[in-house]
């Protein structure tokens, strides 16, 4: 099912690694009606364009609630809450893998503000790992958007993601995210770098 | 540094894998002072000998506090308490990753039950992963006691983890252990099995 003799990727060349805890992206409606104004910046992230938000948000599942959450921003056209499997459970939200934005069918929850609350009808989803890369760092590695690869992480834990997104994309900075279990797993610190070690063959 | 070409490991077979969820290993001195008598058998689990209790055990570190833990008997010659790296974020415990029983040098932790509350000088560890495995099953597998090995783990988000110590022993059931964050990451449900894929070279 993967190549790792015949292509030629660069497995020598690593990859930052970030981990992507839980956070919830609003639509510009949701937003205003939780905190009744657009979103405020309060720190840059490492994907260009994207931000922390001042607001901090509470998810309420049917079995649990988390409080404290981060708001990303900018606002999307649909909201979107990534959690994590322990999160889910705390939750009792029975949430799939999926990556950013694919949304359709997923479960809803409910988001509170000090001051309001709004219910999603879909959104919940744990993000499936991915790596943004701009197209110079895809031609690089030899990859191109849309492949699916195995990435080696170094670690206490040393391990080998499969099923790994490439996502190529000139408007995106070289970061491959994983969520907090994954990050877990690997013993994750912020000198974690990836290599990609095979690229899954197209059927 | 792994010899996935040469090697004569039996890489078709499965191995069972389990996850091992937060819990205690009590010594008798300590189940007395806890409970005021030995341990009760509720439950036994998939290796032999090893038992679930009736008995439950608070965990309190610095920062914070775990309930409602389990307690696994026979007693053993020193307590150890086994979590995972987001259960030492709770606790507030810098928590090092290592083999079960090899707990010199590690933390303490406060233990607590309705009764009375024990503080253990050392003993808290992230358990590292590892297969039980009966020689005959070693013998199939091709692979020898403290052997070191990567193990592919099917899933929807299948992996490969290595540095998995293999234990030799006809005490034991074939079983991988796994912890929770690791379970996550897979995937992980009943019917997850491993394949051992490469072996560690000795140096």
């Amino acid at each position: 099912m993967y190549d790792s003799t015949t292509s030629t990727i660069n497995n020598v060349d690593t990859i930052p690694v970030e981990i992507s805890a839980r956070h919830v992206h609003l639509s510009e409606q949701d937003a205003m009606a939780l905190y009744g104004a657009p979103l405020t910046k309060v720190r840059e992230l490492s994907q260009p364009g994207q931000f922390l938000c001042k607001e901090r948000i509470r998810l309420i599942g049917p079995k649990g609630v988390i409080d404290n959450v981060a708001v990303l921003g900018p606002s999307r056209s649909s909201s979107q809450v990534e959690i994590s499997k322990a999160d889910a459970r705390i939750l009792g939200i029975k949430t799939p893998l999926r990556q950013s934005g694919d949304i359709e069918g997923t479960p809803g929850i409910i988001l509170a503000s000090q001051n309001n609350i709004v219910g999603l009808e879909e959104g919940v989803i744990i993000a499936a790992r991915h790596i943004h890369m701009p197209s110079k760092d895809a031609q690089r590695f030899g990859v191109v958007d849309k492949d699916v690869v195995s990435v080696h992480l170094q670690g206490e834990r040393a391990l080998v993601l499969e099923e790994v997104l490439v996502r190529v994309n000139d408007d995106f900075a070289l970061s491959m995210h994983i969520d907090i279990d994954e990050g877990n797993s690997v013993c994750w610190n912020k000198d974690t770098t990836g290599r990609i070690v095979a690229r899954k063959q197209a059927f």
